[in-house]
């Protein structure tokens, strides 16, 4: 089964190296646009798009990312977890406001945002750009709030750098399906393991073969290798989501 | 600027009426497919899909949704955050694993979540197929986890409800983006007030005119309704989540 579109979303890789070329005015608005269409939770549009052009700003936050590199991207949009305008929205009527402030309605604005993010990727490509969709900067979530004046109610979860490719990386290789896909049922397959080793071997030739940044590892190799990050990282992550008005108690 | 991509993406609505043609398993392992090739979290692949066809599991979803009409769907997936497959990797090589269990990696699933959600919202799309993203699956989500067998460290995070579909709803007038797209800080616009007026007033015009489940409420209404909820309603989210193995309050 193809068409234009699943080759497309098929082709996906993550960009990081870009052309000086920044992204038209149209363009942006383009992509916010088809963020927009994308589908959001109780149709509640519960999240912002802040776009970064201040190179300050892109600066610092290739300091808190510690990927330095997105400062080159053509654009860079920052998706905010917003509440906070349906709070001025419902405040204006006296309702009460409790579940704006729920952990379900934190995760609504997770949906929203990183739905919203694909979108982005997706029209992008659509449209001969790469991005890179980043959590990293969660590194520094108080950073991010004071940096970009975030009021309450809202939280910076995804940025995505964006612009004209200047690299083809190749194209990763994902699990086998029924390590991930299953019927009816949470269910690994038995020979979980010798489909896992199989995948190990063609993703440490996938990683020792591509076009840059070679190196010797697995996929479970890279799982683990994952879990040796300082746990101190985002460990206020938490405490500053309450601290923006969210009862993640609750 | 357009492109048959970018048309797909802007058309988008959600489709809660399909014909009585399954889907074939060609189409789902197409669908799944598209999924995997959308970014995931430090590529780590931390979430699973669950195909429903048993009817008994498609009505209880009924049941926990509310939503009766998924049973008619011709596909319903369940998108579940999965660290138990990397718990799985990594324990097999005696690492510490408190990183998996942590707020940030469940965060890391729910992007992993969504961004396949959207992938296969759009792969389906592009096939001629319609789909609605189901949060309310939320609802009761203890009764999902029993339901579908899940192991520590999964969470069911979005049904998706996929088929050929048997209505054309018109398409929903999103928010003017100056309300949602800011400029390297947040800040609604001075005009806040007269702009939401505005686009209440599209949306009333759009609720009372759409093909059908006319209303007479304008998107204000709407978010102030949406806040009328019962707050019991998914009030065990949180505990269900850390019985799952997620440390929430780390």
């Amino acid at each position: 089964m193809s068409n234009n579109i699943l080759n497309l979303l098929n082709q996906h890789r993550s960009i990081r190296q870009f052309t000086d070329q920044p992204l038209t005015d149209e363009e942006v608005t383009t992509l916010v646009t088809a963020a927009q269409h994308a589908a959001t939770s109780t149709f509640a549009q519960q999240y912002s798009i802040i776009s970064i052009t201040d190179p300050a700003i892109k600066q610092e936050l290739g300091d808190i990312t510690g990927h330095h590199w997105l400062e080159k991207s053509g654009h860079y949009f920052m998706l905010v977890a917003d509440q906070h305008r349906n709070l001025k929205i419902a405040e204006a009527t006296h309702a009460d406001t409790t579940i704006l402030r729920s952990f379900d309605k934190f995760l609504a604005s997770t949906f929203d945002v990183a739905i919203a993010a694909e979108a982005i990727v997706t029209a992008g490509e659509s449209m001969g750009l790469g991005s890179t969709i980043m959590g990293s900067i969660l590194n520094h979530s108080q950073r991010v709030i004071t940096l970009l004046n975030l009021p309450e109610l809202t939280f910076p979860l995804l940025g995505i750098a964006i612009g004209h490719p200047a690299e083809q990386p190749g194209l990763k290789p994902r699990l086998p399906q029924p390590l991930m896909h299953f019927s009816n049922q949470y269910a690994l397959p038995d020979d979980f393991d010798s489909q896992l080793a199989s995948y190990d071997t063609t993703t440490a030739d996938y990683y020792a073969h591509r076009n840059s940044h070679l190196k010797n590892t697995t996929f479970s190799q890279h799982i683990v290798q994952e879990l040796q990050r300082d746990p101190k990282l985002r460990a206020e992550l938490l405490q500053v989501i309450k601290q923006q008005g969210f009862n993640i108690d609750l």
